[in-house]
């Protein structure tokens, strides 16, 4: 006989497909859910299936959004586009308030270890974009090998378009100690050193 | 404009609601139902309700069960009940392979700071499970204040029935170091030692 009566087993194995999860976890998500009232829990399985029906990708920046065009694109200015790996990344810009652009979102990133070339990820649709408006295109991917190589691959699509790539500045972390910065960080704040 | 579009708030703000979930964990839970197939999110969502309807508690011991009565009270040698807080310490004593008796699951144990009351848990059911036919009860509660005063209780209420009552030995963990023991626990490895 099994540990888990096959309700529970079956939660249990569901949960342990979200990221970070394993079977300890899912085991208190699903002892959760069985003490959660009726009401509760079919709020909860009707959100995750509401969820997965109505959020679709924009056409034109790949974000997460409930229309064709999501509530970004249609109204913010579209001279500066910047270049983020995921939805979640446009998230953590948004968080900022300060950025007023618009966005595009690759949903990758070049790497040939894990078999996925440029024409996997949304490059096309990004140079499909770029006309006379566009000033600027800031590229947003994560400094990690993969990102660093995409936003140069990318870079170098796009200035013979006549249009301004940036790229995220490097360096120490705001409130961190340089005694303990990794050595990449520290080299890369030193030769990006500016005049004060 | 709010950060999230509504259907990923929504799902965010449920995932918030499992235990030890914080807004940036429920986050990336939302990300993985999105980046589901429409099939897998439906099996996601259909486990969680079918857990919800099918897992009832055995009106024997108190255990989550898909019947009446559970599979371990149906078959199992009732003349030993091992007393228990919660669900999960079932599992937890199953895992062994080793008891072979029944359970009782209190559902709580007594602890007057939050106002649970003898009346408030299971322990009724448990007196008047017992018969002729039960030797021993293992009190088998948590070793923390409410744990114990709970195992002394039912004791208590158990011993004019003439019914063995014994507790799970307290001591050091197997394989810790003495070194790091906390004093309770040592104290209690000392006073309660056996000979070799």
């Amino acid at each position: 006989m099994d540990v888990f009566i096959e309700p529970i087993g079956r939660l249990i194995n569901e949960f342990t497909k979200l990221p970070g999860v394993g079977r300890k976890t899912a085991q208190r998500y699903a002892y959760k859910i069985v003490s959660m009232t009726d009401e509760e829990a079919a709020n909860f399985a009707e959100s995750v299936i509401n969820c997965k029906r109505k959020v679709k990708y924009c056409k034109v920046c790949g974000n997460f959004t409930e229309e064709e065009v999501c509530e970004i694109c249609k109204r913010r200015d579209g001279s500066t586009i910047c270049v983020v790996k995921e939805p979640k990344d446009v998230v953590a810009m948004e968080k900022l308030h300060e950025y007023k652009g618009v966005y595009h979102v690759l949903h990758g990133v070049i790497s040939p270890m894990d078999g996925i070339g440029p024409n996997d990820i949304r490059i096309k649709e990004l140079l499909a974009r770029i006309n006379g408006d566009v000033k600027e295109v800031i590229m947003a991917t994560n400094p990690d090998v993969e990102g660093e190589a995409t936003a140069m691959y990318i870079a170098k699509l796009l200035k013979p378009l006549g249009v301004t790539v940036t790229r995220l500045a490097h360096g120490i972390p705001v409130g961190s100690e340089i005694e303990y910065a990794d050595e990449v960080t520290l080299s890369r704040a030193l030769s990006e050193r500016k005049q004060i």
